[in-house]
């Protein structure tokens, strides 16, 4: 039985349109409604993170998040049966997403009290990535992330070598400035000298030692030298990606291509002469 | 009756000249009075903030803030009777900022004494938007805020996307921390989530958990990779409003080839003469 | 005796294959294998300066330490023998830097006990420097290090006009703020300048005097003005490097032009039709 | 009498070339001495500043500082009576920067003891200007100086902007935090709003309450946005002032004009035709 020469039913097609499309009144409401829904539902979980909050309004707390987990369930089962290939949603990023938005509330029905608290903390804080939801809104098609996946690779690289920089500056550190200005092991070293090098700067752990201050100046120079580089990187790519050679505006008057070189007199799809400008 | 016919007085023509423009040495003379008020007005507002000095010198800040009071009160006036259309510059920008430096003075004194405390402090502050009443000096006209108007959506899409980020690292920290290192709610640990990305990095909030610092390195890392993306649209938006080459603007009177060096004195493409600049 | 002449023996060949190249399956998995141990190795270093890890698993420590050492001794070796010209590999930067990462430990077994305790440690922490194995296989070819190598001139000047305006700003505050603010002598204001110019502001040493604040502003403020330098540098260095358009590296066959469109079929030039790809 | 045509005697002339030039060995030589000279000045200067230093060696700080004031006295001398127009050089900025060099020390002989104490302090750190003469060897012919000119006005526009932000973003913080997280008036709000903005965060003040967390992560995210502002400015400045022409390499034959356009075919200084390429 082929699943695809089966006539979509209308309820599925209706279903798909309100669900999965903007265009219509119906669809934009639906779009609305789940925005507001998932606001709500990250504001809940943040709130209820503080703890005389939590305590003081303990039901309300419980009755909204059982509300919204319902709703986000009726969304999901919706998503499921309106599409024809439930499988390949369900396995996508948004299915992932919209399925660990219903399932920590029930799952902590079944884990329940208090022996496993980290787990049920860990569990009710997952329903956070429901923000990844809203994702779906942002328009991901601008040149945006087509410019940050171009320069991913020397990006990488570029984070690859910071960190190396941060490995054997943080280990001098530690070294020169020993416990004093708590550079107590490497690792801690290394994330000071992340710190550093990245400009954030805490303060929680600073050199004291004067040969220590001179090697952080040395770092921190440096990193105003080459903060430089990840900026030339997109900058590069993104103008390239976004401002493409057809600063020549002809047309050829023959295959209506556009897109030629400034100083072209044929057209390079079909050979034919460009009008003159 | 149509107000557009009725011809304009000469006195209010010549008040809109001193008042709206900057040709006439009454026009500039007015601009810089104008200016040398604003800044004193703002300097006045930011010492009344520091309490000693308010106590002690409670008299003569009240005296100077009636002054400037009033004389902003006779600008206001005649600005909207020098005006053909007072309605339209009474609601725009600069129309309500201009209301806004008079009338919070005026208004502290229905309000009165002691108990309606904040209101007062908060209506006594709102004299220092008197300070966008300078960016009408500012020449608007360059390129930056239009730099920043074409690339507004793109910037507006990367700053909700840090947001996000920061919603979810935020509450990854919170539950890796808990409240040894200050990571008390999930708001206050977005809150820290933003002050690292962004690489302020205060250091009031700073981890302590190996595990919480090798994440915050992690997040560091990453705003460093990121740090670039608004700069490179901005750069992008910038480089292609304001790049246009030909600061020479001869055209070879023999070939009309355009486009030459700034000292050419020959045509490149003909060799022909170039007339005098 | 002429070395050149010598015909390479196949056993060396082999070797040369599998230690210096990536296209074997045995070679990939000796680049593996090595990468693996490098990591492994750090890893193990970063451990050790934690105080209560060392002195627990003292032994476990010790013994890692002397199996790595010895499998980089072995590579060592093995390059060494493997190669033509082993006196180039020895005096070439990875030549050192395998040499560096075998001899700590063996001189840390002559030096010995207690009372040369500095050193040690400093032979030990020497090992990180293995970290820079890892730079092998990045790639340097990549344009990121042309584009720095390029603009090291310009970047090198402007850190040395910033050092300069550090020296005087930090003298200034000195003066301004004596030692009340932690400003004590003139290389520790010089020290925080540099902290503040660089955006990193630790906050372990900041002005508390209204002047030292409002010079300390003026600072901020052109760092934030500056800090666009090295950025614009380096990014007009890397599109410049990087933008050459002509990724379509065909030649015209009738009029040799080249640079054309990536999709072209025809020559732009002179309209005929360029050869397949 | 006309100074201009009397002939320059020759000990003048080689004087001249000694000190100002550095074509000859001699030349280089003294300008070799100078720069050694003005860094240990400079180092003096810096170790002066740390009390216990100064302490125990007096003697030597004050015997050093007067072998290096008399000289660069003579230098100073040496620069006005080899030079045509000693005026001209005696009031141009390195004219003043020299003169600065030497006055403060001959100047504290005069003020004398305790109770001037500020004014002779001041006067001793004026010396640390003396780096200031390092400038001369740093080449400012270099586009750097150049492109930041050029983007001047639009970067002063920008930083204005940042201030009126700051000014009204510190009243709100006073306004919202009150004295409690150190907000305690509109100037060290300004302060802590510049110091935020900037992305430098020195964490000594720091909002606490949540709303000003709140209106705080406001401000670092519009930071983050505008950051990139100054960078495309410049960035767009120097590309524009770095990249565009002399890519063609010809020299006209006739009147050795280079920097001639890619596709120019006739000098644009003389009008002759240039060589084929």
């Amino acid at each position: 039985m082929n699943n695809k020469d089966k006539p979509i039913p209308s309820w599925q097609r209706k279903l798909h349109e309100v669900i999965y499309e903007a265009d219509t009144p119906m669809g934009r409401g639906f779009d609305i409604a789940l925005l507001i829904l998932i606001v709500l539902s990250i504001i809940l979980v943040m709130l209820e993170s503080i703890k005389p909050l939590y305590s003081q309004y303990y039901w309300e707390f419980y009755t909204a998040e059982w509300i919204i987990t319902i709703l986000f369930t009726i969304e999901y089962v919706l998503r499921i049966i309106s599409i024809r290939k439930p499988i390949r949603y369900i396995f996508s990023f948004y299915g992932i997403v919209d399925f660990l938005s219903t399932i920590p509330t029930y799952m902590a029905l079944f884990i329940g009290g208090g022996n496993l608290f980290f787990a049920v903390r860990a569990l009710r804080l997952l329903r956070v990535f429901r923000v990844l939801k809203i994702t779906r809104y942002m328009g991901e098609s601008n040149k945006l992330v087509e410019a940050l996946k171009n320069s991913k690779a020397k990006i990488f690289v570029f984070l690859f070598a910071v960190l190396i920089i941060c490995i054997i500056m943080g280990t001098v550190m530690h070294l020169v400035e020993g416990e004093a200005g708590g550079f107590d092991n490497i690792p801690l070293s290394i994330y000071w000298c992340i710190v550093t090098l990245t400009t954030v700067g805490f303060g929680d752990i600073a050199p004291i030692t004067p040969l220590g201050r001179l090697i952080a100046s040395f770092i921190m120079i440096t990193s105003y030298g080459i903060i430089a580089v990840p900026t030339g990187i997109v900058s590069a790519e993104y103008s390239r990606s976004s401002k493409p050679i057809p600063t020549n505006t002809q047309v050829c008057p023959y295959c209506n291509e556009s897109k030629h070189l400034d100083k072209a007199e044929y057209c390079h799809n079909c050979g034919n002469k460009l009008n003159e400008k």
